[in-house]
């Protein structure tokens, strides 16, 4: 296993924990920490392992405890809470926050300055528009708010414009569209267009030429 | 009074000047500045205080001249602009800004990527969600906006919602509770629930089974 | 050239690659990074130029290729991509991300945790609030996305409210003002005010007393 430019004795501004089991070819920003204990845990006491060809750009901070494939970016200033599920070829841009208990699958791409909370789940392929934000909690600090978080699913290939708000348990349909600055308070079923707050359907994702492509293979079913 | 991992001379990594009061137990993170001169300043010359037990992250930034109570949480890459007080018990998520004359009351809890404005005023208990705003003039760049800047006024246990927005000098009741993507351009009744933008009363708290307990108190008139 | 606080030397705890160019008078706050070679790009192979008596607070990240005027300054945890134009006395605020090729004339003025994709263009005097985010795909991972990518145009003076959010290509006219957390879809007229998800015109910026003199010069035609 070779560490890029990681090899810590020659990397005072960074820190890398104990425990941490970093893929070759690496490439690691300043002032980045990779490993950092969550509370309640020794530093290197959960292991964290991140495959093959990461960069992870300056300013980043990854706890300890996450799962990541190989290829994986970040951009600068992200944060990555611990004891996440990450996928291949993942994308996370820069300040986006991914917190605690979070699948992101295959090649999901995380644009700027968003925000997921526990317990979201973002399938394959799909695409989180710049701060957007997902929600985990209906009544915050209410009765049992912790015990019954539950964040939004995305199926493979959804897309979430920016600055999206996306409300807890909801489920965005496969290849479904959520317009820029929508506020999405009921699931969307797959391939549907929705806008506005409260977002509605508008049209279908197989109506746009853009997407025209992806909507025959949808109508043939070989999506 | 002990510095936990602060002591300057063994921290090249972190920054804190000259006339900062930091309290017993404090953990600062890597790359922190605590005690920054706002502009016309001088290093050292406002005092900072931080009462015990404050956890400061990685890459968050306070100027000088903040009064602040016991058990002081920050997440990571927070920016604590000059000359706020701010209670006990406060925790101020990733990429948060507070602003300058912003009172943060005992016990508040602000989530991550939220903006508080100047004269922003926060009562104990208050709750805001991720990637909220609050703004604090009317009319940017108008003549006298300078002079007028009055930002929202959240009532002791308020809660507002992921990725809403508040305008100037709006007064959030007590326990009121605004609706994620909410744009919250009146004053919100004590106990009230708005949603949708522009804002609007949707129901009472008192009818939230998961606030129950809460709307019992409320109706005997104890809290 | 001075160098104010930069010499590199005497910093290690910044980092300014070669080939920037950086104007008298310029403070540089700490674990900033100036130069930042872009993907494909080797370090120092673009040149950087930033003006006199840039301030580039603590956290930021420039990125190489970037012509910028004098009297820059820049928030903390601010991100700029690399391929920009930027012109005299522009101010961008904390944690707030420029991507590439986007034109910001003078004296325009971008609040804290602002979006601003790629082939976006901003005008002088044009005001841009807190968390206000543009967007460039109109049909993200659509055929053809990368090919056609046009972020908004604010003419001269506009002035956008907090957390709102601007389509792709929309033209926002001379001294409009957007409330905050519009969704704005369709171009707003020269001195229009627009509110709302999609945002609609409400009235005219002359009818506003706090721009009242800014009302009357439009009226006379002398701005």
């Amino acid at each position: 296993m070779a560490f890029g430019r990681v090899a810590s004795m020659d990397r005072p501004d960074i820190q890398i924990y104990a425990n941490v089991i970093l893929g070759e070819g690496a490439i690691i920003g300043q002032w980045v920490i990779v490993g950092e204990p969550p509370s309640g845990a020794a530093p290197g006491e959960l292991r964290t392992v991140i495959g093959a060809n990461a960069i992870i750009r300056s300013h980043s901070v990854i706890y300890a405890g996450n799962l990541i494939g190989q290829n994986l970016q970040t951009g600068h200033g992200v944060l990555v809470r611990e004891r996440n599920e990450i996928g291949d070829d993942v994308s996370i841009g820069t300040h986006s926050i991914i917190e605690r208990h979070v699948k992101l699958g295959d090649g999901v791409r995380i644009h700027s300055n968003v925000f997921i909370p526990e317990y979201s789940t973002i399938e394959a392929g799909a695409w989180v528009g710049p701060s957007a934000v997902f929600t985990n909690a209906v009544y915050p600090l209410g009765r049992d708010a912790k015990k019954t978080l539950k964040g939004p699913h995305l199926l493979p290939g959804a897309k979430i414009g920016a600055n999206a708000t996306v409300l807890p348990g909801v489920v965005i349909g496969r290849n479904a569209l959520v317009g820029a600055g929508a506020v999405v308070v009921h699931d969307v079923p797959d391939g549907k267009v929705v806008t506005g707050n409260p977002a509605r359907i508008i049209k279908d994702v197989a109506e746009i030429d853009a997407y025209e492509v992806l909507g025959q293979l949808e109508r043939r079913g070989e999506v």
